[in-house]
């Protein structure tokens, strides 16, 4: 009865159950994700995307993240799930590898337009659907993404349907049909990660979850069991399975208080590595040209994932150590900009690139890195890091959210200032109507 | 390179490369399917899911099968696609179970009130995309229907991208990312079977597979393999597979030429117990007073599937031998309004359903059945089908689809003569715009 406990839980939640703590990560995490999607409306595919369904959509009542038009709140939701997730600068949900913010809180943000409800509101369904998500996906991991599940995707578009249930106030059975709707939209393969049909996806988890509670609310009903039932969604996708994560200590425990944020947009396996060369160049600036090599002394994982000698994309250069070494080394930064295409082909950053290795180092756990510059006068420099920044052991501070945050949105908007969105977002759980506050976010008309 | 290849011989696929018996079944399959939708549209669960998401259609330019309002061309395709579907009533491919029209056709017809298309060429895009999703299916059938996927909606949103986006006029390249995209939203539970849930992932098909040309023809990327790729659609969803199915005798032999259509609006099982039962009912006209009882003999999976003594609705009065028997024998006729809510609760059919009872038989094929009534006189009736109506070896003629067609439409049109309809399908291969074509199925405003 996995899918009914889940819907009954879903549908008797009150602000009052949920810790202060869950619904101050919820902020944290809803601020986050509304910077990856300012940033994530400027890229190139993502205009695309935009592009080929802005002509189909309905009457404009909700904000697109980004851009000026609005758009109906089914569309709303696609465009800005995908938007923020783009990038993969948004959250991690550690246990999972769900980024949970990406499906849920534009989901929510799109609804607002449609429907009034109060930031409060909006958060505590955010901490529902995060919940929701993130202990489907507790059950089903590692063994689902590592089939090649989209975990972010076909776990989304549940979270999605609870949050925005939630909403729309759908009552136990409501919301198991909501949850069946989400089962008959689950979808998002690995294979496509790298490539803008991964968004199409991730895009399909927010909306999809959306329109799942939306046809619950008007009466169309789903199966008993979409979960567990024997053609359900964890015996067909989520072999092995252990079913019990989903429920135990549902309501006492928050999954949303594990979320992580990523300070760098690259993999995740980077992140001390782009400590470390932050460190070097601070505390020594070394001129590339007296570099004769430079080695990364890392977990084995961060080889596997991330030795890519020759990116030649700013999506493969998230997941290259020598691009990442290169570009921080020289540019004293770690940002949109220095993963872009441009920034990959640029002559300087691959010749340097050229000059990196990555080895495999026992006693080095995955979150730390030690990076190690030998000079072509025989000297020697080594940054060791133990734990990078935005690890569950070293989170990022709301000051570094903000830091992330502004240079966001920097890359979109050259001459505003995002402070009114910065301020409005950290002031959304006294905000009368979320609606006003996503609003902030669109671009200028 | 399946992915590529498919995408090959869809981006190159020419009139003249399709036989004229593929044309042509393709014709017979549309004319049946757009029946289906009619009365589709007229279900009550089909409605509210209308209900739900009209109110967010953008420029409304497409027709809906059944209804006064037109819609944009994404939310036509899932709406059509849906009520298509709802009844299981449409087409099915034998090798597979898919019921190939369903998602592509008011995909195609959806598009048509976008983009301008003649009959013809609607034709020829049907015949391709029925061809991508029914050798998809062939590869992994039976194991992925078993598993617990619902294959239509699986496999239907690849054959939706396929066949739009020939009319898009997709290159090579653009043709495979519209195939990524499909398998990005490649969905649909056999748990939801049932439920209004089932329709929302056939809905999705159309829709989604639309969606993935549109953003193809626009220059959104997708990966490389997406079908055959380590993490693609096959080994995530297909295991176990028969790759090669995909792409031997492409562009010889065709699927649609395989298509069957059903004569009644239940289990497909049924189809040879209705037939003895209408020969029954139509030579001796038996008394239902007058019966002792009633006993199907027929193949195990009669059984299995049907053998449900106590149906309380429409949905599972259409795998009920005892409902089927009872109520063709009473009323003469196995249409929907004989599988509908109040006929499966109607006293006198309850009665005649309580005398029931279904048997395994050695030596009857799965299309074949004998019935027997036994009278309280103590007199015996039987009769026995070799080879149900509808089968392969006993295909439906085009004046067989038409009856069915014209018994369709009756349930919405009750005062509607929907002979320039009937007609206007059965020319579509002459029609210049494929719009005009599908606008007569609209209701009058």
């Amino acid at each position: 009865m996995i899918s009914r406990a889940l819907a009954r839980f879903a549908s008797r939640l009150r602000r009052a159950d949920i810790p202060v703590a869950a619904r101050r990560e919820a902020v944290r995490s809803i601020f986050n994700v509304v910077g990856t999607a300012l940033a994530g409306a400027g890229d190139d595919g993502v205009r695309r995307i935009a592009t080929t369904v802005l002509p189909f959509s309905g009457p404009a009542t909700s904000t697109l993240i980004g851009r000026a038009e609005r758009a109906d709140c089914l569309t709303a939701a696609f465009l800005n799930a995908l938007a923020a997730n783009v990038f993969d600068f948004d959250d991690t949900h550690p246990g999972t590898i769900i980024h949970p913010s990406a499906p849920v809180a534009p989901a929510l943000f799109a609804l607002a337009g449609q429907q009034r409800m109060g930031g409060a509101a909006l958060i505590d369904a955010f901490v529902l659907g995060v919940e929701v998500e993130c202990r489907l996906g507790n059950a089903i991991s590692p063994g689902h993404y590592e089939r090649g599940w989209h975990i972010t995707a076909t776990c989304g578009v549940f979270g999605a349907a609870a949050a925005c249930g939630m909403i729309l106030g759908l009552d136990e059975e409501q919301m198991l049909w909501a949850l069946g709707h989400a089962s008959a939209q689950s979808s998002g393969l690995v294979e496509t990660l790298g490539t803008m049909a991964k968004s199409v996806g991730v895009g399909h988890a927010g909306r999809g979850g959306l329109l799942a509670a939306l046809l619950a609310a008007q009466g169309v009903r789903g199966p008993e069991a979409p979960i567990e039932g024997e053609r359900g969604f964890f015996r067909v996708m989520g072999i092995p399975v252990d079913t019990a994560r989903v429920v135990d200590g549902l309501g006492e425990s928050w999954e949303i208080t594990r979320n992580t944020y990523k300070p760098y947009p690259c993999g995740i396996v980077l992140n001390p590595v782009v400590d470390a060369c932050l460190a070097l160049r601070e505390e020594h600036a070394p001129a590339a040209q007296d570099i004769a090599c430079v080695t990364v002394h890392g977990h084995p994982l961060l080889r596997q994932r991330a030795d890519r000698p020759q990116p030649d994309s700013g999506r493969q250069a998230q997941v290259s150590a020598q691009h990442a070494v290169a570009v921080v080394l020289l540019d004293g930064r770690a940002g949109i900009s220095e993963f872009s295409d441009g920034r990959v082909r640029a002559p300087e950053v691959r010749a340097l690139a050229a000059k990196v290795a990555v080895a495999e180092a026992t006693g080095v756990s995955v979150d730390g890195a030690l990076v190690e510059i030998r000079f072509a006068s025989g000297a020697v420099l080594a940054h060791r890091v133990e734990q990078a920044r935005g690890s569950a052991a070293r989170p990022m501070t709301d000051a570094d959210l903000e830091t992330k945050f502004r240079a966001l949105a920097e890359t979109v908007w050259a001459n505003r200032d995002p402070a009114p969105l910065v301020d409005a977002l950290w002031s959304l759980d006294a905000a009368d109507d979320a609606a006003d506050v996503i609003r902030r976010a669109a671009a200028e008309r």
